[in-house]
């Protein structure tokens, strides 16, 4: 009798497990986009009748004395993705080493931190440093703000005002590592600005979470707070990185779960960034031919992170647990060509 | 009877189609030269008798702090192609960058930038820069100016003097990218020189146009204004890069429409400045040798332009929306190959 209980309550069991599974996934295809054909909509064709620049310029702000290789996948990835022309806007003692990663990308060396700058020229130089960058600043189809900036207290100021301009002239920012410290304790930079994407790590969307929702992260709900956090931005788009990751304008969530690898080596957050400015672009310009009516910053973080997915996914099968982020770039080519031939 | 009319007319308009396909293409035929075989006849044969520099020693004047990488994609694409020799001639900072790219140059850091001279200085500096790149000036087989020179006042200064001396000592000049910014401003510097070639893109040859003719680009009739184009400068040779290429002296106008890739990464005009340099000193030895009656200059642009298309088709071949200059700097050789084997 007791035996006929224990498989009664075993296969009740299995009962609840199957139905929760089939909730799970009813809920996740609800959310899952098709994040492939996202990205071919958005690959623009390949026209020899275009001309240098046509097919994007994006640039990086980052780069300081401590960090060099975070701006340079930034910016490298978004030239093996597409674009035409790569720029790296940095400290002057990160530039050289930058320049040297490789000769494609045009590396500005403009920024200056704390310790190199006196008290009474910190004035002076911020207005150099601005002016220099406002002479690029509209030329740039998508600004990538973070990658290896660091935490320099004026550096930090310079960007700031930096940020502030290129909202003024409408141009697209996404914003990772540094940057998402810095918009964090300063939330008014990206308010309301939806051409800003935010792509935080499980570390920094708690505490973009902790500052802007007074709580923590609900993992039951996940979704559903993503969704608040966008709409409390006035409307950001915040791409939250994950085994998964979730996507929110405040208006709808969308998840890209295909690919993916285990790897979790240093610098994929920064193919990531690459990956989501040269698509964002691309979506940008499709809207204002009137060919998406689909909010742009979503699907330039639909498509990035697809198309980062399947390159780690592409490395991780030939490298293993040897796998590094220079050989995901290495895969971005070949990746895109699977996902959308260019014949 | 108005559905007869109708037929009628539609066969017309047919028939006027048809006739202006053939008269374009016509016209295209009647420009388009065999540059294969131009570049046949140019490249010179290995013999193992000759000694280094015989096949070629090129300068590229460019490299500043902003920019390193197009100085070094015009020399190395130099080396690539043939000549023995590829030296540069560069900023202070720009040369340890540049020099880090690959042990093959010989990088001179000569130049000097405003922000790093005072205004007492200026002549003394100028006069010592002129006096060191003196001493080497007449080892050179041509010079490319232009790539990645920047548009620093005191550095465009002391460039149009060492092209003073290069003009008096016959030195070839190909003159790119900010060159072109100092000679469209500046015309007497090649003006009336058979041995300058002006290799503008789309946005340079409007800024030309404008400039000379004091006109508009007009595409109706592209050919006949490059035509006069170079015939108003004196008869220097233009290379207009674009969807197919187009090269006038002012006396006759070719074009060079064979292989191309539709990737517009920045960096492959100077791969083309370094292949125009490297079979335009080529063509100079034969027409020296009376083996070659043609213009030079009109030449080096044929086959640099034949061959850098080629490498263009190749890499795209192999890396599609991924390509960059770098990767057809790799086929350059290939390509050589394919177009005139070594045996």
């Amino acid at each position: 009798m007791q035996q006929c209980y224990g498989s009664i309550i075993r296969r009740q069991q299995h009962l609840i497990r199957c139905l929760s599974t089939k909730m799970q996934s009813f809920s996740m295809s609800g959310l899952e986009v098709d994040a492939v054909s996202v990205l071919r909509s958005l690959a623009p064709a390949l026209d020899p009748n275009k001309h240098k620049g046509q097919a994007g310029k994006i640039a990086v702000l980052g780069g300081c004395r401590e960090y060099t290789g975070a701006p340079y996948f930034t910016a490298i990835s978004a030239l093996k993705i597409g674009a035409d022309l790569s720029h790296v806007i940095c400290t002057k003692d990160a530039a050289p080493v930058i320049k040297s990663y490789s000769p494609e990308l045009i590396v500005h060396p403009l920024l200056e931190e704390s310790y190199n700058v006196r008290d009474e020229d910190k004035q002076s130089i911020s207005t150099r440093v601005l002016a220099e960058v406002d002479k690029w600043l509209e030329r740039f189809d998508c600004l990538v703000i973070g990658p290896g900036l660091g935490r320099d207290p004026f550096l930090l100021d310079c960007v700031s005002e930096i940020m502030k301009h290129a909202r003024r002239s409408n141009v697209p920012m996404v914003i990772d590592g540094d940057g998402l410290f810095l918009v964090t304790n300063c939330l008014e930079l990206v308010s309301g600005y939806p051409l800003a994407v935010l792509t935080p790590n499980i570390n920094e969307y708690k505490r973009l979470v902790q500052k802007v929702l007074n709580c923590d992260v609900n993992d039951q709900d996940g979704p559903q707070q993503l969704l608040s956090l966008a709409n409390s931005i006035g409307g950001v788009t915040i791409l939250r990185k994950g085994h998964s990751d979730y996507i929110s304008d405040g208006k709808e969530v969308k998840s890209v779960s295909i690919y993916g690898s285990p790897r979790r080596c240093g610098g994929q957050g920064d193919i990531l960034s690459g990956s989501v400015a040269v698509f964002l672009a691309w979506a940008r310009q499709l809207a204002s031919k009137g060919e998406h009516n689909t909010n742009p910053a979503m699907l330039g973080c639909i498509a990035g992170s697809a198309l980062m997915r399947k390159a780690a996914s592409v490395a991780f099968e030939d490298k293993k647990r040897s796998t590094l982020t220079t050989d995901i770039i290495e895969c971005l080519g070949r990746s895109l060509e699977d996902i959308c031939p260019v014949h």
